[in-house]
């Protein structure tokens, strides 16, 4: 089988590289399955940082969004390097060895630098993108930015040019001598789901929760 | 209220402090939710990485373990510092405004230098409490590792010594004038959950699964 190569040395997979997965189809469809990431950075004190935050994909970028007084935001903006790394749990994996346990699971590791949007129409369609990432339709069932509050938000655009996926799906491999014990063995699938939603309690009476909006997406 | 005062000025949560809580207390919940993390740290190329992974609490530190190949353990067994956050979504805050919408969420950000566990029983002590942490009491229920299974696998203690927790609960927060909008506006919870255990192909007939161990602990 033909298999797209890794478009860096430092994106390729090295344990198990057979987990390694570098077509775009599977990297947009881990990242279209989830709105968390891990955004690690050298803050400019010299540690690393590892920030969780939403993000949003349009195509072959990712948009991330927040406060303009934003740490991470502000630091990233001037174009240092970051990892962004996105993580699905889809089960755990029970061998017969405590060796041998695992996790099934989906993961996506992006390098590179995020540059900030400037351009106004651009930057509401950073945000709709994030927006729409989180919760299919919401952008237009709200209330969109004033001018103050688009200026309060920054938005910081990132290519997914440097990327790779890591997967491991399936039962656990046990050592062969280990499948006669008397230990039971397989997988517990693990989905995160929606629960029913909580109005506000100012909510004015009568308004229909959104349903179809956010039953239409679920991880895992 | 008396709160537990920033262990160092790092893990001061600068933006929203109000949402910062120092609280061993807190900390340990949160970590005790998942066992999924994401740690950072600067590759020995110099690039910042952040790779997903399990972990398991004991009292007042972390274990992490993996194989004695893995690139991420074998850099940061020589103490490089590292930044380990640990994140659980619990919810969609959906506001009347684009610019309120947020995510309730718990995280726990720890940061710190490694130190290898060499001592055999430590080692195992380690193996124990990251077993027990994923899936309760699996640890006892599974063959124990060989001297080989154990020279392979490498363990590494982290102290929770300077560590934050930051949450977010409750309902949106939106412009008091944006109130009388018709929009909906509220929480929709999101919750993960375990499926039904799909038993390995190759499990012998007749082993009860057990279900008691993994009904007993659910995210969020």
């Amino acid at each position: 089988m033909d298999r797209t190569p890794p478009p860096s040395s430092r994106t390729q997979v090295k344990r198990l590289p057979a987990r390694g997965d570098y077509d775009p189809a599977t990297i947009h469809a881990i990242l279209d399955a989830t709105f968390l990431c891990h955004v690690g950075f050298q803050a400019p004190e010299g540690h690393t940082v590892v920030i969780p935050t939403a993000f949003g994909r349009d195509g072959g970028r990712v948009f991330l969004h927040g406060s303009a007084a934003s740490h991470m935001l502000r630091s990233l903006r001037d174009g240092i390097e970051l990892c962004l790394t996105a993580t699905l749990v889809d089960g755990l994996v029970l061998a017969r060895s405590v060796f041998h346990h695992s996790i099934n699971y989906r993961s996506v590791m992006v390098y590179g630098r995020a540059q900030p949007v400037v351009d106004e129409a651009e930057k509401l369609h950073g945000l709709e993108v994030v927006s729409n990432h989180i919760a299919p339709g919401r952008w237009a069932a709200t209330r969109q930015p004033s001018p103050q509050e688009l200026k309060a938000t920054m938005v910081l655009v990132l290519p997914l040019s440097e990327a790779s996926a890591k997967v491991r799906t399936g039962p656990p491999g046990d050592e062969e001598a280990d499948y006669a014990l008397p230990i039971w063995a397989g997988v517990v699938p693990m989905t995160t789901v929606y629960g029913t939603p909580q109005p506000d309690p100012r909510l004015t009476p009568g308004i229909p929760q959104p349903v179809p909006l956010l039953g239409s997406r679920l991880q895992g």
